[in-house]
């Protein structure tokens, strides 16, 4: 345990008797060494604990192979299951992820940012925090390619793949609409795209019928949502749905409307967004929006993998993935 | 995009007119320097996107700043909580966190652990997918500390931070029995010390009743839970309450029981483990073992820095964090 050091080439030119240029040779398979040889050294590399350094050959050959995963909140079951699906993704392309949490806070992103930089990440993949473009100004300087994810920045060149929010958020406005709700509440978060895009949706459903809005705004961190919604239900104001920015700020309003007595689908009818549940089961029908997490987890990686490359090719680039509503139970 | 060099020492030399060498001093915060000059060093290696190069450092000082948490699956939402916990505790120590995936299957495993290795980390927090003691000696040649978290292994001298699971286990049940449910079926996962630990708990609770065990064990892959469960109620076995592995378990448990027409808590009682609604809520009032996540982040952490650091002492540890039932509403 206190000899921390790792096993070396010539630590198995010494046990092995070859030299360190042999060894290494066998352990890149060199055509030039007998297949007895190669097996002898590879063996012996094995049993001694001896293992690539691909640290010390990404700064060899300029790449680390390693990505930053940069997202709100890793204990958010939508990012962990985002988590999973770009792990799997980096790792055909040999990379592995390193994932960093900005709590949805401007300053916290900057940290981030430059904790990947100085990791020598080959490229980031970012849900932007805060709509400022500094930043994103400090990765572009630092030649980092970076994708954005989820949320896309109007006027900085950068690539960016998102979802149909404003179509989600109409979608799943006009469902409640039909099933004859007519007081829709908006429960959002603060201003990013995806916010405005799901709230734009929201606002264009409900003209449709001539129905005003009512959208409050809760901390986008976990727990956010009983102090306003609870003011909401004591201010007396009247509402008989819920649209809400995201399954678990669903799942937190479902809870403090028990705690108030109001039922759910009885009273008061509730969609949510991400489809949490396509990856396991709760024991609440939550009607949503689903989005599709390995698509994205897929197209985001592979973006960035094009750009870490050098292929420029349609930069920058807004790829736009299609939602669709899934109907449950949560609405009568 | 194309041209993805780092700014490097020699670039802030060239555009401000000093050497490398007091652009690296400057950088350093040398005492050799007026504040003047450091100023306009460090302000243009900003401007110019520079950040100190951790890769490049470690590999001088022998550290690599990084550790692995090899988990089960970062999509289950207990493991995200966990990330999250070592990730802010992991930062305190200036290190980051690589988080790699084992599905709790023996060969991705050795992948995560090869994968880790060859990355350099200076230690591996491992929840270990295998009893099998293979993969851990690959860890113990590569002279990397490891801690085991959750589970431990009890013929290799590895330190380890674990709950009272047996204690928990224990406590779930005799809560059920204490309501006077009487058949208590357990679903379980695979043998691993805490899933055996439990399950230890479980028997003796029944065993003070003088009552029979009726444990099934189901894939701890998401999902595993519909098709065992099914077999046993299709079979016409006797069970009005449900001690589950976890709380995922539990969730999907209730959800096949809905689907056969039994209820929560009126025909059947349901107590789960984890408690991951101490983060978030879910709109199904779960009974659980709560298991202390933040000071399981904590002390795994600092036990690892510990043993990266060289400090050998108590070798090997075990230590044993305490669970509690939380009583929520799904038990009559």
């Amino acid at each position: 345990m206190r000899d921390s050091k790792r096993v070396t080439l010539k630590d198995i030119a010494k046990v092995t008797g070859y030299s360190s240029n042999t060894v290494s040779k066998a352990l890149r398979d060199a055509a030039d060494l007998s297949t007895a040889t190669k097996d002898v050294i590879r063996q012996t590399a094995g049993n001694m604990g001896y293992v690539a350094n691909a640290m010390a050959s990404g700064l060899r050959s300029g790449h680390s192979n390693v990505i930053a995963l940069i997202i709100s909140d890793i204990s958010n079951p939508f990012f962990g299951i985002l988590t999973k699906e770009v792990e799997a993704q980096a790792m055909q392309y040999g990379s592995t992820v390193i994932v960093l949490n900005t709590e949805e806070d401007e300053k916290r992103e900057e940290q981030a940012l430059k904790a990947a930089i100085s990791r020598n990440v080959d490229g980031v993949l970012l849900v932007p925090a805060w709509h400022g473009r500094q930043n994103i100004r400090m990765l572009q300087n630092a030649k980092k390619p970076c994708v954005l994810v989820g949320r896309h920045l109007d006027d900085v060149a950068i690539d960016s793949v998102c979802f149909t929010d404003e179509r989600g958020g109409y979608d799943a406005v006009s469902y409640l609409l039909s099933r004859d709700y007519r007081n829709v509440l908006m429960i959002n978060v603060p201003y990013n795209s995806s916010a405005s895009e799901r709230e734009r949706g929201y606002r264009k459903a409900l003209t449709e019928y001539s129905l005003p809005s009512n959208v409050i705004t809760v901390s986008s961190a976990l727990g956010g949502v009983r102090d306003e919604l609870s003011r909401v239900i004591q201010s007396g104001a009247k509402f008989d749905a819920v649209f809400a920015f995201s399954d678990l700020i669903a799942f937190e309003a479902v809870c403090v409307l028990a705690e108030y007595g109001i039922k759910v689908p009885e009273d008061v009818g509730i969609v949510g967004f991400d489809d949490i549940q396509s990856r396991f089961q709760i024991p609440f029908p939550l009607n949503t929006v689903t989005v599709p997490k390995r698509e994205l987890g897929v197209r985001i990686v592979d973006l960035l993998m094009r750009r870490i490359s050098g292929d420029t090719e349609g930069f920058p680039q807004r790829v736009i993935l299609e939602t669709k509503l899934t109907v449950r139970g949560s609405a009568k």
